[in-house]
């Protein structure tokens, strides 16, 4: 089994990647010592498809358990489910030390995280990612939240997992546009930290879609070193460092917001803003033509949105405003410069930003 | 002003302590650099004495401020006036780097750190405690909280504000009952850690139901200076050594429950559980009876309950198991060796807890 540490003093923690190692779950929470009893977090397709290899895996090794399903809906990550799910979560927990799994997708950790982060001001929790997106991204740092009227993440936590198990064999039954979805986010880790990466995927993004394991595995162990080594050097994005990541982000949840959350997967909004990025990151002089060039290849060829529909240049400059990456009245992006490099550039002239976006609408 | 710093790293903060000290406030918040919009979360009736001296002395220091009001009730720290807080706040929430102030007692302090805590994944509040009992204790030491069906404080987050801010002029309206809530928790402290404290409270506790404002300046600075210590060397009750703060709290909040929070104060219920917690100290040949007397001699001149009544002993019981200090099925107290020193015992037989009880129902 293949592992790589989240680096955090007393919070460190594994990241676990492998192929069909369900089997070997309970083995390796036994050794954390976080409590016999697993309050197990899932939608009613993953249940379907894990929840009993799971709960088998976990009473090998002495846990019970209890299984709590949420909506497969972004909708999931509200208020209205986190306090049900609370709720539900005190009423079954009455003698036993109880901690948390994740089992599912991005929705699912961000929700379960965030429970775990308040639960008592704190539980233990564990992150089974079933999304090619979680595994490579979200799974891993802590960050956890729901949503508002008023914006995404608007509440939440950064609270660390105890353990991230990454069975890339979970993603054979993955639709094409959730894989997708997860390899934009790949694509996001070589243009910022890994031009080796960015070219295993510019030659295998079919191999990819194409559920092969060698592929998934690959990507998985080597965004997870990316993630594992900048979330350990800055856990609360406070020094500048975890901002990187956010790259594509500001703009991506722009149009995500712009477009109701409806009209884009966030993985295909990230696809968008990346390429706003490396354009905006072009016109600054920041980086050449040729990237940009190559980022929206291989963006394109993946089969994810280079063109922005269904909504206006208004509406999403309006949704950028209310971005936590907004600060203040101030803008701030990562910029490239060049495969592998970045740069973080404050209050860019928004008529930039806006001749660029239009450049892609419609 | 009267400074005593919470030393936590690059989380320390002032505890600052004074008589009418509110038109320095602005320039206190000014050195910090947390933001340049002050939300207020306050109740109706502090919000009437004292909201425009602190929006005046926040303006003269260059901050805006809005004003939020929740019910002055125990039922405010539920996730429904949570989410509306949350919601308003982000409503108004748009351009500006915005802080939260806590202008009340123990429920408006609980409720908007916890706010504080998850906003954004965390902004900056500074605590106003308006009541001896939050100035003495709850306004202290970051824990923040909200309560579920299942039980009080279920759900929350180890948050520290970045100032508390304690102007003991702020007390002179409080009704005596609040003033004997707040003394149950300085003799908590004198039992816990400071003998002096403790032979004060004997002397001089007619003082402070007076609001005598030297009286209040001296127990608030006491009390203030034990806390801090106690939580910058243990700030999230892993050592063992801030579990001692929760003297006469686990049977207290047992009570709470069990007379479903109507009959007792907090500070009452404190008083009820400190008074067992001594006679099962006395019954675990701990300490003498000489403490016992002592102790329930100054409680009852305080004019706070020495004895239980509109509940049953097995109510009580069934109560405690709820309670987040019971860890697993086993139970663990702080007991007391005399004044000033505790010791935490497990796994005290039930026989014990029970006839301790028995003898102080009805």
């Amino acid at each position: 089994m293949w592992i790589k540490k989240v680096k955090l003093g007393k919070r460190s923690y594994d990241i676990v990647v492998g192929r069909n190692i369900i089997s070997s779950l309970g083995a390796c929470i036994k050794k954390l010592d976080i409590g016999d009893h697993a309050y197990i977090i899932t939608n009613s397709l993953v249940k379907m498809k894990y929840a009993s290899s799971i709960t088998c895996a976990l009473k090998k090794s002495g846990f019970s358990s209890t299984i709590r399903e949420i909506p497969d809906t972004e909708r999931s990550k509200s208020i209205a489910i986190l306090s049900a799910v609370i709720n539900d979560l005190a009423k079954s927990d009455l003698r036993k030390r109880t901690f948390i799994i994740a089992l599912g997708g991005g929705v699912v950790g961000d929700l379960s995280g965030f429970v775990a982060s308040i639960y008592k001001r704190g539980v233990a929790y564990i992150q089974i990612p079933t999304t090619l997106l979680a595994q490579v991204d979200s799974a891993i740092g802590g960050k956890t939240a729901v949503d508002l009227k008023e914006g995404k993440n608007l509440i939440g936590a950064f609270y660390q997992p105890a353990l991230v198990f990454s069975d890339v064999s979970l993603l054979k039954s993955l639709g094409i546009r959730q894989l997708r979805s997860g390899l934009a986010e790949a694509i996001k880790y070589g243009v910022i930290k890994d031009k080796s990466l960015f070219t295993y995927l510019e030659k295998w993004f079919k191999d990819i879609l194409k559920h092969r394991e060698a592929a998934l595995e690959y990507i998985v162990k080597r965004s997870s070193v990316i993630k594992a080594d900048i979330v350990s050097r800055d856990e609360k994005e406070e020094k500048g460092l975890r901002t990187i990541l956010n790259f594509g982000h500001t703009i991506g949840h722009a149009i995500e917001a712009a477009t109701g959350f409806k009209k884009y997967s966030h993985g295909e909004a990230v696809a968008l803003g990346m390429l706003i990025a490396v354009e905006i990151s072009q016109r600054l002089k920041y980086t050449s033509q040729g990237l940009a060039t190559r980022v929206e290849a291989l963006i394109n060829a993946a089969g994810l949105p280079t063109r922005i529909s269904g909504t206006s240049l208004r509406s999403i400059i309006n949704a950028s405003f209310r971005d936590k990456k907004f600060i203040g009245s101030r803008n701030r992006f990562v910029l490239t410069t060049g495969l592998g490099k970045t740069k973080i550039v404050e209050n860019i002239p928004l008529r930039i930003i806006e001749e660029v976006l239009k450049g892609r609408i419609g």
